[in-house]
């Protein structure tokens, strides 16, 4: 669908990444920093469900596209927010929604700048904001980077309460502004359909191929390390909104030093990046070679 | 609707104009222009139907956009599409509706910087874009500036080919941009809902009332202008996307002298701007003077 899209669309020269990336990169008018543009819908019976309540709709529907911002190191600014509703819907649902995507744009500092609300004639929920950001220019960081001989390093745990993670979760904001500045990735991705989809992501981007390290999977304590399918199971779901990137064997051991003591949260050394295109692999617990699970989840989208 | 978005969402101070107009008006990071935000969705059964074409949905989606940033006194530079489809729909419907938006996005060197296609569960096909344009610093142009005394004027005809315009109609980005540099109007918006709840929007914005000459409105020939419903009918319709803007008589003066020969569009004095908010009034072809209509067709929206 991206192919498709950007052969439809080539891109014009202010813009410095079209479609394909986790947010486009535009060269604003006048010069100086650039805008980062990202747009994702969370729709009802896809995304969540009729019981989820509609303050964590509203927040998922933002943080989902806070975090595209944040995987390419930038900060978020700006929302608009698109939302179809049934028309059986009761104006509550809609105060909830609005209120629990207000309480995460305040948190981060997005401000709600227009919206626009239509009837769902399919009696689904739809909720498709866009947000703009910024980032320095030269600072954004795209899939593309990934050489040869980086290390792979994903943020968080993987696989923890899957069914609430998806729509509570922190966009990495200060991580990926931490490293933007201080250590930055020769890649970034975030975990939105999963580590082994998102992994593949990058190898394609950047025409290089990676193995992961089954025992350095960062999954969440209950999975035992000795159960090679639940850890793969944890590790490779959808919707976990951690950052994946890569570095290059010396950058990755100074911001190990600093990272967590820095900006809170875990950050682990996973694998590391092979040079032919299309290797993809899994040392499993054995130290023995596997092909890379294919996906965790992949849900439609461009 | 737009009062319960602004009441969850204050603004910021880097935001000039928050929700509420045709589009927000956002400072970039460093200084220098604005970035303007227009966001819209086209629906299925609402806007358009199954037998549209899908190249004149895509067309449509992305020219009301555009539209709201003309309205606005700007230059529209980037989109983001999120595109809601059905499961059975067929790759060629997707492809066609792409070009159709591709087409005028290129017209307009409008690029397309990103999207987001989610299966629409309800089974209607949802086109959503958002656009972002700029305008110089202070030259953009807001509902809320008519001041009593300024006159009301609109561009082009109204009513004409109502099955089609709303399809095919060339967002007025030309003549936004005469006006905002050679003649700015006190007052500006595009003909979404309709001339009569358009108008409406501008004089309760600035605080306002408004007097039209039926005898003025420019409504196709077709139309007998003895007759005043089918007068009103013609010009008070839905998504016309033509400007309705207030000037000074002064100001208008001017602008009549030069804006057909320079746009190649035709504008006209239609009624003017009267000192005491909610009196809304239509002089008929008598001279009497009535009550404005209500609505031509007052769509669901935000």
């Amino acid at each position: 669908m991206i192919d498709r899209l950007n052969r439809v669309f080539p891109p014009l020269e202010r813009t410095l990444v079209g479609i394909g990336d986790d947010a486009a990169v535009l060269q604003t008018p006048p010069g100086g920093g650039c805008l980062l543009f990202s747009t994702d819908a969370v729709i009802e019976k896809v995304h969540f469900t009729a019981a989820t309540p509609p303050a964590l709709v509203g927040r998922k529907a933002l943080a989902v596209n806070i975090s595209d911002i944040a995987a390419m190191g930038g900060v978020p600014l700006w929302a608009v927010v698109n939302l179809g509703l049934p028309e059986s819907t009761a104006v509550s649902y809609c105060d909830r929604l609005y209120r629990g995507l207000a309480e995460l744009a305040e948190e981060w500092g997005v401000e709600i700048v227009g919206g626009d609300t239509f009837r769902s004639p399919g009696g689904v929920v739809i909720v498709a904001p866009t947000v703009v950001g910024k980032v320095e220019k030269n600072r954004y960081i795209l899939r593309s980077g990934a050489r040869a001989g980086d290390l792979i390093l994903v943020t968080g745990r993987l696989g923890e309460n899957p069914d609430r993670k998806h729509l509570v979760f922190q966009p990495r904001v200060r991580e990926a502004r931490f490293l933007a500045e201080r250590h930055p990735p020769s890649a970034m991705i975030d975990l939105s359909d999963g580590l082994f989809s998102d992994l593949r992501r990058i190898c394609a981007a950047s025409g290089v191929g990676a193995e992961l390290d089954a025992a350095a999977l960062p999954v969440r304590p209950g999975v035992s390390k000795k159960n090679l399918p639940a850890v793969l199971r944890a590790a490779g779901r959808g919707e976990e909104f951690e950052l994946l990137f890569t570095a290059s064997p010396r950058r990755a051991r100074a911001l190990l030093k600093t990272f967590k003591s820095s900006v809170g949260t875990e950050v682990t050394v996973i694998g590391k990046i092979l040079p032919e295109p299309g290797r993809l692999e899994l040392v499993d617990f054995s130290g023995r070679r596997r092909s890379l699970p294919v996906s965790g989840w992949d849900h439609f989208k461009a």
